[in-house]
């Protein structure tokens, strides 16, 4: 995906304006990227803690009917970007704005999207109703654990897939890519991995896991072939790296040959960084939904590669913005 | 699972009472065998259709401040099910029923639980919002299309599952079922065919479709081994049984020995009876989440057999009667 | 009433837009019709059911922003209308329409508008209820069994009388109706042949009945004078006609000379094409409100009418859609 | 109806409680003759006007977990009387009341019922929702406008109806009431007058009138026959009895003989005591859901009577508490 | 504060149109005089009493898709002038208004803000959920008794203040304002009169007081210096002026030199002129939130001023018609 | 205030059953305290956090129709604190929990309780919808910074006060307090201050203060006086002690005596510590709503004292549980 394809009209033509992008701390340069393919400054607001750790939001422009988009990932403090996001909503709407958009590049909840334990949250659920109850008109989001988790949510959104992005990055660094097979490290990942691997041509491979209780999950068996073939372990997000290094274990004494690791939203929490140094793999993409710091790629042992979707969240805002059709854009 | 197994107090212990169970019209045996297992009558109502075609519900004893279970499957036809329900419930809160608990032993919409196209509606959310709309307090289900379906509901609910009631069949008829497969017909299911086959102790398979369009998808390969040995072939549902035929014949042409397909929700509409009577396998059984008429089974060819849920039902409906854990009984 | 009629501005200006109708499965010529007198195509969508019976609705089109009207009549299949119209509404929302107006000509389960008997649901406040919690902005509807119905909705809506094209179609046929009495099966129709009877300039006259049970009913007397006098009965709706052939044959037996009948919605249901064809009465008419197949009109023995209301409709919709009041248009 | 005939259990089971019935300030006498017949106290609560006009309300014993009925008729002044109602279920709420039941005996505003001119409110449901809104868990009423308001409340409810009462006290005091008619005053009221008919076994008329204005309406003719015959007027209620002497004079000057009127609500507005002093009637009763103050019975030249509904609206809020049916006291 | 001061734009910009100003009863100068202000005419409605004391407001022209602004203030009768706005917004939002703004100058439940007795109602929030129910989309108001009413309100509001108006007034008819001290009559205007004093640089005191029972409040000190200064009493409002008198009476006893009263709400009720009149007071001055009648000021003794905030509130109705700051306007 | 005041009844009386109390990460010794003194134990709960920073939330025992009191204090990391909250609500409710009280005894966003500048959240409110939204059926807390606060819920609440602990604390340390003056330190804190005072029958003072900006904010003058007295400063919470410190110090440059400082809420947070430790102060004494660490009040120099309000908490659970007053137990 090329950072040319930008959107090209300076001018957006729609019934509600101005159209204003605001960003929460999560990850302001995705939304200065944003904002830059669209052409139009970030919006200025600014966020403090008062000295009780109560967080206070303040927007530093007028946002009277205007088409509000606010960015906020729900990365590490994941409650305070919560809080902060639920904030300017409600202070945008009590500001007047004429629709808010919550833009949430990485909906880190939506991990919690079934009771598959007794007494618990389905906490995917919660934050998609506080969202609405703080008044959000809708949702832009990328890649959710499970795609059931759109229906989570009553207002209208969009939510982006970052399958085209991954696939094209794979053909664009190993030509025989459809030589190569494509390994879901669980059942929860297969169908994800079942439409990359059609994208690249290639065959399918999975991990079936087996979970011993509610913190220990072990690996069963791979179903399917890896031997001597390019292996492409694709999932919708890495934190500590730990079920990725078993996974590129069992496939290397499977016998794989390369390995190329790429997912959406790349955490990276804890271990992570050490672990992906030393793995023996060729490379470990992500999506720029979350912010990797500068540091952690470093010292990734030129493992980390970040993949840049703020062209099509940019698509996405403006598209929804004059009215004209999402869905139709990324096939 | 045997029938023995009901529910053993005759009196039951509740703040809310009494309790009663009525049903629709869509699957009344399931519903008399549910009161049977708990040892009360099924309640009185009485449902009919007016010249115009609209419904009226009428309950023929008093619901004041009572414990109300409704049980209605979503089987055909879906939309008067679904009506009949959202007047029965509508019916009980303005009679002053204590709660009403939706008992929808199939939930149809289900499957409509993401936004795989444009401009549609995720149904399964939809139905959950009309039910509580209609004033429904709980709600009472087995094997959700998928998991996530639980969270479309914000009224608490309990969501049972039929794997070990399947798991038992298969090793009640196939004692060396430890040394078979399981067969998911697509990547959708292969989280039920992975826990079917941790209970059997057996191999797992899976295979890989691709959609070429919104109707048409075609198998791209067997993920896992099938040859020589018997294969147990788990889903949802089964409606036309189109996608049952593909994957036995699949199983076949890949050496697979005996077949053997269990169910959940047998539906058996369109041709699935005639295409089942001359389906090379040994069996195939469902619940009686949705009620199988005894002709289907006489046309059958002696393949169809039927699994009871009732006394999974009651146990459940017993247990949120009186307040106990229902997280505690299945395990 | 004129067909010629039409609301002629091809270009409407409104806030909204585009202006786009839709319709349902349950009366496309009408929608059609509404569509030509508004000079828009309707717009494309596909309704289909999947094989497990649910029902599924895919828009063709972009609704971004648009100023949505489904219409969707509620005739039998009355569920199937109804779930439809639901799942087409919540799609319309889902899919960023900027407004959506339910337009549903017959709204049958008007007939359920209060409690005549314990335990049953006000179904005409349910089903409001209903098309609120799906996501209607508005509603459009013609002649409620009752008025008081406008009040289940908490949505704006507009409730189009058809008394007018009534009245015109006596008076066009019958050129000395003033001369005529206006005669009510029942005490619930008194208003509206009240209503008719003054447009008319005519005489008036009531069945007075009594209800023995849930189902029976027993004319008591003839309240008025009908001898030697042109009758005009009038009502909401026919469904089997039992009604009016005891209406007739009271008339009748009274002494009436010429008979015509005149309602709003024509369900025709059961046996009342056969009922009509040997009724004793110059002519039956009703709206095109609920879809008279051919057949039907063919079988009547020449005693069916079917008076067009599609520019009333096209009228109201263009008015909505400028923001022009509608309340001044039908007088 | 004799007023021996009261609630029988000086203690009622039920699984809220206690019991408490409090009143607001329009009408006291009932709500004590209420509480006499339940055979316990009137609650002890307080309210006042603040010097800048607002009310205070203030209750003086704990309502924690209790089963609460506010009696409170909407009389003059009626907007006090609704918000002193809604002040009272909020501070119920908010003072942790187990339930909170709006007894309001003559709801007056169930008369804007419909849109019959345009830009109106239909506040008939407006009140409603905004009793809900304060926090009512359900509502008892009698002899609404029209049956259908019932359908304007969400929460579940009770419609008490005078016509046992009414009729009953025709039968009283006319002994060949069979041999009389009863006359609507216009068609609204038709529907109530036929069912009076019935339990008298009488005749059944009606004064057609047309609405020449907003503000004006002219009798058309009178519908069935009079003359000679016993006339029994029947309404929902009188308020400046200006219809009332109009029924009356064409009722007279068609030659009926004796002329007796009852209504449910007696709200006797303006001049509607003296018109009734010098009407050619025997008699005008109504029930006690207004307080009618004694001056006005001594001005009304010993037409006025009174008749106590208290012993039904205790009869159904001890069934209401116990969770007995209330459907079932009252046929 | 200058009268010429009105907005200047005939016609103003908005993407709903047109603006449209409606009042209720209660302070219709105020309202005619935001009008001329505005450069257009009060919108027509009329506001009638039925005979059985209900209201029903009429909207005499059409209001499709147009920004509506209601002016009701609270002043007595409260309750019909709470009444007429919740019909009047839920009529204009019936009649499909475009927005509803409810402009209330004076509101007065503010007061009723917190629970300082037990078993009492919040009316300041309910009254603020009712207005939300009816359909309010937003509010305007006035100097709130306490500025956390505006957080009873869940829709967006101005809350406008008069300190501006208040010093400006003191600063022009006494011109060393700066030597005098602002006198708060009670804790709960302490901020108030801690603010008017920085604008004039005056300084600041207090009468400390102690509540001896629900009714009775007695005072136990002046916290400050007011001897031989001249005195500026601020406060919220005057009803009784019982409170006043006594705060003047403690003044003028620590020899206070002349004393200056202004108020923002002049409810002026019972036995306030009469106080006022005889007052050792140079002027009591209060804004026309509240409508004075003539005789009150004539029965003055010349004592009584009134302050005109018409501009204030048309600058804010422009403003938030054409979607520019209200925040940046009156600083 | 002696810890002995523990809830007598080791058997608590109730319709919901069990009395259960969990406890989140922020306070557990206080809600282990408040289980002391109902003689219960506390929940089982598990809170623990995702390798994605997520946090997920267990209930280790059963809830179904318990009546449930959650104990979590908003202080530092306050978002984690709301969410483990939210979170603990939702899966109470999910779990069938009979009620919900969130126990919540310093609820820092009272803070942020109204508009002082534009384009801000009321976050005290949304914090509050929030907590509905999550299903709270109730709150219990304490000296809520200002009292309108308890407005912004519309579910029933208690609010204790800790006004006669404070003023119990200064009189148990100051034999003749009676002599002394209770200082406000600002005008929001006056009314606090005067109740302590009256509870002394001390005298008052204030300091007024002058907001330069958003962060700056000036004293400008004492009002009252201190000189060679005894002073009290009393107030919600301390945060960085900062105002704390320039009130000490004014106090002291106008000669007052010893300065005892009592508040509800020891936040403590930044410099607070270091700060108190070196101030001219005899004592500054806080409630254990917030959680004091051993080590804060080791380095306080002897400064720091905690007051038990775990006896107040436990008798108000204790009485919603039972459906007692809350409001006669403390006055």
């Amino acid at each position: 995906m090329s950072v040319s394809h930008r959107a090209s009209s300076p001018v957006l033509e729609s019934r509600r304006s101005p159209l204003l992008v605001f960003a929460g701390q999560s990850n302001r340069p995705l939304a200065q990227a944003i904002c830059d393919n669209l052409g139009i400054p970030l919006g200025k607001s600014k966020t403090e803690k008062f000295t009780n750790d109560n967080l206070i939001v303040h927007y530093e422009e007028s946002l009277r009917e205007g088409d509000i988009f606010i960015v906020q990932t729900f990365s590490n403090p994941v409650s305070d970007s919560i809080m902060e996001l639920l904030l300017m909503i409600d202070a945008a709407k009590s500001a007047s704005a004429g629709r808010v958009t919550a833009v949430i590049p990485y909906y880190s909840y939506a991990r919690s999207d079934k009771k598959d334990s007794p007494r618990i949250s389905i906490a995917g659920r919660l934050v998609a109703d506080l969202l609405q109850e703080a008044g959000a008109d809708r949702f832009l989001t990328m890649t959710l654990h499970s795609p059931q988790v759109h229906g989570f949510f009553k207002i209208p959104g969009d939510h982006l897939s970052a399958d085209m992005v991954l696939s094209q990055h794979f053909k664009s660094i190993v030509p025989d890519a459809h030589n190569g097979v494509v390994l879901a490290p669980d059942a929860g990942s297969i169908k994800r991995a079942s439409q990359i691997a059609r994208r690249l041509d290639s065959g399918l491979a999975m991990i079936d896991k087996e979970r011993l209780s509610d913190t220990e999950v072990r690996p069963r068996a791979l179903i399917g072939d890896v031997e001597g073939r390019t292996v492409f372990i694709v999932d919708d997000e890495i934190s500590t790296a730990g079920s990725l290094v078993e996974t590129v274990n069992i496939a290397r004494s499977l016998g794989a040959k390369d390995v190329y690791v790429a997912v959406t939203h790349g955490v990276y929490s804890g271990p992570a960084i050490q672990r992906i140094a030393s793995l023996d793999v060729t490379q470990v993409a992500s999506c720029n939904t979350v912010l990797v710091p500068e540091e952690k790629i470093a010292a990734s042992n030129g493992k980390l590669a970040v993949l840049d979707v703020a062209p099509l969240f940019a698509n996405a805002i403006s598209n929804i913005h004059t009215g004209a059709s999402v869905s139709t854009l990324f096939t």
